[in-house]
């Protein structure tokens, strides 16, 4: 009786240190650095470790504006792949910028976004997280389920500069990160296609996209400044992509600097740039999205962006004409954004940022076919 | 000779100063204050001048908790139609609270929201303002055009305490107020149906709804608070209103305190208690709009949506076998939200609020006929 006792007890004393190693150890996470692991996706190939997660390489810091420098900082599209068998994933980060802008939230400006992709039929499954927006951000994406085959991604924060990251699950269950193969899809645009105002990363237009196709998506957007300048040009000329998209005309309204002349000129100049080292890649030209919405009654900056507009679309007709080929351009109607489908006017919400993505998927499906 | 120059000056004098006149008068604002003109609407009428832009008014202090109570200090839903004949309309006013949540934007939580219907085919328009959020906000809107048939409406902050407010437009352009007839819609309802997390105020579900109905709402949600209360349910009582909505599942999830039979005799309870004193008015209870969303990940709080909205559509259920006539239950799959649809899985992005809105609207156009 007595030894069955002590039998007992050594097994109960026994049984509770595995229970107590195990909960140790569930709670003990191994956190991962995806800079140093070299996994980042979203930007040109270009841009090295040591950049962070910024979009621009250094040595492009003396050949930019200030103001598309210091926005190339920020983490807009750039995105992690990888797989994990944990239910539970944490990220912590820190931000140099402000957490918001008075139209789009923290969750846009300086948050995360979790989907995973079902490799068994190609669809797309959503985590949402717990944020805390402290001094140090911390996301917590709770009671996943486990699916080792799925294959997660991480958007990165739109609006901000990320200055550090880790990611971290359950020591009993690692992350293993994934690369994109194939040719990437380049966007040069605006603060629109920068991602403003989604009211979180995934939901920006760019992200959208990426999650239709199997390629990876460049974004070399630049909210206020994406202007055809020839430092992006030459950098988006050196990746090898299987479509450029030109989505420049809401920041190359006319001015007493930019007459329609140099508009023209400006945009004949980057076909003409791209087509040399890429005689059949398809290039796309968007207009505004907001260049024909009906119901605005506001006038003045409409017509700025319809004559914008306008031109763009002249200069690529007239290009087709003289031959360049596989160039397309993207009309606002192919857009059909309505009075409730941006924040202000010209910043699309997320219904604007769907639409957009649509049309876009819709041209792209016959172009990269 | 002498006689004409002097003539010339003369004119020339009398024509410059009547410019200034002119232009004097036009940069000269007439300021009108919506509250001392009572026409503020969105609100039960028992909600007095003294009450400020409030929801609810001061005899409810006592009776009401005190977050309901704070939250009833906010505009959600509240309005004012005018007409104008003026190309540029200014808004100013102060708010009490904090300017954003980190899930959706100032511009939602304290800003405005200008729409306009032209009576000739009941046809809304928008018009999009360049705001300040300093300590006094500001928008203003302009290039408008001039409409003096447009009937205005201006949308309040939908997350905040609006301490003042004063309109003006060019005193030569003055601001006639407009005050809605007939029967409200009246919803009792949940941060969703309050507003979070719709970018502007004008893409709240409830106001989306409003445009498309003559009839005015009447928006009695209270964030994390709304949770088919007695003082609330006699409030609503009062209205003789064209629909009740009782849109709260969202904050009667099963708890320690409240567990299934609790919950569904408070439903009970709500509805025959409005049923008393108005035997025929359709009344309309809600599934959580998250209940049944395909392809989340995250699996315990929709365990938990899911299982309060199953009571409450048996509770509602029940009650039409035992002959409560005019009662009516909207799905969450009526709703049909996506992955992309919420911004944390709980809160409607603006593609969400539109889908809230218009499978409301598909069940009014039944309902209300």
């Amino acid at each position: 009786m007595l030894k069955k006792f002590k039998f007992m007890k050594e097994s109960l004393l026994s049984s509770l240190f595995c229970i107590g190693i195990f909960m140790l150890q569930a709670q003990e996470l191994t956190w991962r650095n995806p800079l140093t692991e070299k996994v980042i996706q979203g930007r040109s190939k270009e841009v090295l470790e040591s950049d962070g997660f910024a979009r621009l390489p250094l040595a492009l810091k003396e050949s930019v504006r200030e103001p598309v420098w210091n926005l190339g900082n920020q983490s807009a599209g750039v995105y992690i792949d990888f797989k994990t068998a944990a239910e539970e994933i944490t990220v912590k980060y820190q931000v140099k910028g402000a957490l918001n802008m008075p139209h789009m939230p923290s969750t846009g400006v300086s948050g995360l976004d979790l989907y995973a992709k079902d490799p068994q039929d190609n669809s797309w499954k959503w985590a949402h997280g717990g944020y805390s927006f402290k001094d140090t951000i911390t996301y917590t994406f709770k009671n996943l389920g486990s699916h080792p085959s799925y294959e997660y991604r991480l958007y990165l924060p739109m609006y901000n500069k990320v200055e550090w990251m880790e990611i971290g699950t359950s020591s009993a269950e690692p992350i293993s990160f994934l690369k994109s193969e194939g040719k990437p899809i380049v966007v040069y645009g605006t603060s629109i296609a920068q991602g403003a105002c989604a009211t979180r990363p995934g939901l920006g237009w760019t992200n959208i996209l990426g999650r239709n196709f199997e390629q990876e998506v460049i974004n070399l957007a630049f909210s206020g400044n994406g202007r055809l300048e020839q430092p992006i040009l030459d950098l988006i000329n050196k990746v090898d992509a299987s479509v450029y998209i030109l989505d420049c005309i809401p920041n190359l309204g006319l001015t007493k600097d930019r007459d329609a002349a140099k508009l023209k000129a400006l945009i004949e100049h980057a076909v003409e740039f791209l087509r040399k080292d890429h005689p059949t890649t398809p290039i796309i030209m968007a207009e505004h999205s907001s260049s024909e919405v009906p119901g605005i009654l506001n006038g003045k900056p409409n017509d700025n962006f319809k004559e914008s507009s306008r031109i763009g679309r002249e200069t690529i007709d007239g290009l087709k004409k003289k031959g360049v080929k596989n160039l397309y351009w993207l009309s606002s109607e192919d857009i059909g954004l309505d009075i409730d489908n941006t924040v202000d006017y010209a910043h699309p919400n997320d219904i604007g940022m769907e639409k957009i993505a649509k049309a876009y998927k819709e041209l792209l499906r016959k172009v990269l076919r």
